[in-house]
């Protein structure tokens, strides 16, 4: 009988499992799950851009996604699971104990967001950013270098450091602090001591200041300069780390039952949702492979040849075998993109939340359903609506800034701003202008790329929106003038979980031949109309000078 | 029995007529009637910002609003009143043939958009705007003086200019032009001739370039090098102008049969909405009076010394007997503010015009009263939640632009920004932001005439917001930092007609008269808290950045 693998995909609402064959990639099953503390929105505070997650939605969602997709799997494809590969969010750190249990885990703690994932959209932690960048750029060593020159508040070490000064409670308990993606494989394979269990390159090279050239972590003296809040962390950590083709080891007992699965699965070491989404697009040398969501991640992996001993300033980072083991992985991205016009689209339902949801005009059922509708038709009328006005026509100018900026030259301070507003501005002419500074956003990043010499063979286009939008992904293709390939499966980092979990299961000795065996294919490529992308070169300065002039001037917060 | 007098206050979207007791002011009756056409948004483009208004509507309404007030009162008032009063918008002329018909009255130009009443608001005429301000600027004599030194695209010249190019059948048919506030007093007394029809000083020296100094209106020369379109236009307008305490005439026997009056009734000269508001809010030396509606318009009357021979740069004019025989009126005012609110009204409610309103959940009777509860309960409900914020919390920053900026410093393309947004940015933030924009814009008037050495003893509010939003006008008192009385009557316009109307009766022999005696006095006064004076002023330096820099980098449009 074929072998399956398991390829696990954490998102930031939701978790999928898809279970495949590992000789050819067919997709025998699927499952989705939200978290369900999660959609409460529980343990978050948008205005201060508070997120944060349970362990236990996580932990939760991975027996039901499970167990869910093998119910719908033909009988005996359980028993012929040889590996699981997981992809998570990030940086996305929690605090442990001596055990490497998430301290949200001890009873204690259950309802201390601080004791809770931190996600990697949480923005707590601006001022410790900034901290460890000022202290980085006056140190011996720039620990900074490889992650694009700026440490950002979405990363680890500002993350925890602010847990560990705002919760002296939680600052007693904590022995040391695991990702996401480690967190998961150590805890199905029984390896969670924080200082042994395998520890993902990607997660450590592109946000924990992890870099061979200097030992691993930041040095002890580094880190207490810092804040002596730190002192002893670096030695419950880790020095070694691990590309994604390393097998943390097989599910024990425990965690087999229950799943449902065998003690003979092969756990992959994690890495996060865009790198693996990555290599389930089947990316290549010289492809720039973009994951379209609530916000991007891009990434490309090069050959050590082309970028040297070579820094790219300002992206979020370079991590030798972070994407695909004897390449050199580059990620960028925009911190906002799906989500900034979710946030419009939360705007304009302003009125069905708070007036409409009191009516006494309707029975509940029908306020629900009728909420839900207007609701759910909001972005497909606006995009009609906004598609069809020509670029020339487009005179409302926005940056795409509204959750800060990850690349290029990490600012989590900049704000979005919105200009060339009149009183016919409509609705749909303003969700245009956003979505044509998300594209804007991304030329940023590509030109970023070009000018330090990378060659950009082509774009590739995954995740929910490049598959949902063809408005989007034609304003993009427009601005960029490139051409954009969408990848055929609407789950591509599942895929490329899937794939290192094959990997690892020892079906391939490389992942190069689990892409090309397991690989999906594309499903169109978008051409960019030239016209337009002139026109957007010019729109393209007025958002550099509107960028530029919200970053000059910033405004009391 | 008592005298008797109608003042007409035709606003942008509706006329008012109000019949009171000339001795003391008493409100006998009062009736609104919305202008049926506009209504249904005709003639109106907002892409453009083309607004036009029908001939037809402001007859229509004059005698329905005098009809039901009269039939509101105790029988006989109608044979004993003895004045009327007219304020309108301005400037909002239209295009005349040789008997001073507008245009749109001649069967071949019904429906024609450039045959109307070109309303206020409409900016269509930028082009033309800024043609006048290149020539007024290298002429012998700056014609634009004393309207501030920059002439607007909300003005007439501009307008007529605008249309006569558009449209070649209009061209040949126009003889001359009027503006709205003098073609109604003309019409019902017969004085409808363009040469010899009594017009408005405070129309003509605002908005038509008059000015005694230099003979009147511009001369022909100036206007034919502005456009040879324009050659004999001046000799088929007018020399003289009047301030509102002449009288026009007495109605004929046609329109006192079609308004149920007398013969008898002396017409005042007409002005302008905002100078009657300003006398019906009883206006005195160093009073400053913002009429407070879609837009504002601020008014001064203070003495010639005060004034003497200076300009004071940037503010809509100054023109003797504008407001007061024997005073100097000043005028200021903002392009946008109860507009930039319905504007964020309407952009909320989006969802309910367009996927709301075509459900079918529910039926059409249903549905209509649904969207009409909402959209009623926004602005109250933004309100409700917006006024909970602390200044310290104001964190998103708008300026008030979107409909252009008229003083200081008139720029009709300007237009509105917001930055400062995140994710958390929702819609009372944003409706706070854009409050607080409109007060800053306050604040940019109030600054220009404290700087000119132009003394303002208190601020005085009338007009709708006024009256009906404490949130937007302690806001106001706050950021001015100045004490506001709030008018007791939401009459103020209709009351100052009525005051000039009285005079041109007989039964006063000055204005002042008519106010000490038919005042209605002031509901109450908003504090203004300095503390958040204090931090506003910190915010108001950003407005100004934010403000230099959209004005510094005109966007193509």
């Amino acid at each position: 009988m074929a072998k399956y693998v398991i390829g696990l995909d954490y998102g930031s609402d939701s978790c999928r499992a898809i279970i495949v064959d590992a000789s050819n990639g067919n997709e025998i099953a699927t499952s989705v799950k939200y978290y369900p503390r999660w959609k409460e929105g529980k343990y978050c505070d948008p205005r201060s851009n508070q997120y944060r997650q349970h362990p236990l939605d996580y932990i939760e969602v991975l027996e039901e996604t499970i167990r869910e997709a093998l119910s719908k799997a033909p009988a005996g494809v359980a028993k012929n699971v040889v590996g699981m590969g997981f992809d998570t969010t990030g940086s996305t750190p929690v605090l442990t104990n001596e055990d490497g249990t998430p301290l949200a885990l001890l009873p204690e703690f259950a309802e201390n967001p601080n004791a809770m994932f931190v996600l990697w959209k949480d923005h707590t932690a601006v001022k410790e950013a900034e901290e460890i960048n000022k202290l980085a750029k006056s140190w011996e060593i720039d620990y900074t270098a490889y992650e694009g020159g700026i440490y950002s508040s979405e990363w680890v070490w500002a993350k925890m450091l602010r847990v560990l000064r705002e919760d002296e409670k939680i600052r007693n308990a904590a022995y040391s602090w695991v990702e996401h993606c480690d967190w998961l494989p150590g805890l199905i394979t029984g390896h969670t001591k924080p200082e042994t269990m395998p520890r993902s390159r990607c997660a450590a090279g592109h946000k924990a200041m992890w870099h061979e050239s200097w030992g691993g972590l930041p040095s002890e003296e580094f880190l207490t300069s810092l804040d002596p809040l730190l002192a002893g962390f670096r030695s419950r950590l880790f020095t070694e780390t691990c590309p994604s083709n390393v097998k943390v080891g097989y599910l024990t007992e425990e965690w087999a039952k229950r799943l449902g699965l065998t003690t003979n699965v092969a756990v992959a070491v994690g890495a996060f949702d865009c790198h693996m989404g990555a290599v389930g697009a089947e990316i290549k040398p010289g492809d720039f492979v973009r994951v379209i969501g609530t916000s991007t991640c891009d990434i490309m992996a090069v050959p050590y040849e082309e970028v040297k001993d070579k820094l790219i300033p300002g992206i979020c980072g370079q991590v030798d075998g972070s994407v695909i083991p004897g390449l050199m992985g580059l990620e960028a991205g925009q911190s906002g993109f799906g989500d900034i016009y979710a946030w419009f689209k939360r705007l304009l339902e302003w009125p069905l939340q708070n007036i409409l949801g009191k009516t006494n005009l309707l029975d509940a059922f029908t306020k629900e359903k009728l909420m839900e509708e207007v609701a759910d038709a909001i972005i497909p009328e606006l995009t009609k609506e906004a598609e069809k006005v020509p670029v020339s026509e487009s005179t409302i100018l926005a940056t795409d800034w509204m959750n800060g900026r990850r690349t290029p030259d990490a600012n989590q301070l900049l704000k979005g701003s919105i200009t060339g507003l009149t009183l016919g501005s409509s609705a749909p002419l303003i969700f245009r202008a956003l979505v044509e500074a998300t594209a804007f956003g991304s030329k940023a990043i590509v030109d970023r790329f070009l000018e330090n010499g990378i060659e950009i063979k082509q774009v590739i286009g995954i995740g929910g929106i490049s598959l949902k939008s063809p408005f989007v992904m034609q304003t993009l293709a427009d601005v960029l003038g490139m051409a954009i390939k969408v990848a055929k499966t609407e789950q591509a980092c599942a895929f490329g979980a899937a794939m290192f979990a094959a990997v690892a299961a020892g079906e391939f000795e490389k992942v190069e031949e689990a892409q090309k065996a397991m690989g999906q294919g594309f499903a169109f490529t978008y051409q960019p109309n030239m016209e337009n992308h002139a026109l957007y070169n010019n729109l393209y300065k007025n958002y550099q000078q509107l960028g530029k002039f919200t970053e000059e001037n910033t405004f009391p917060a």
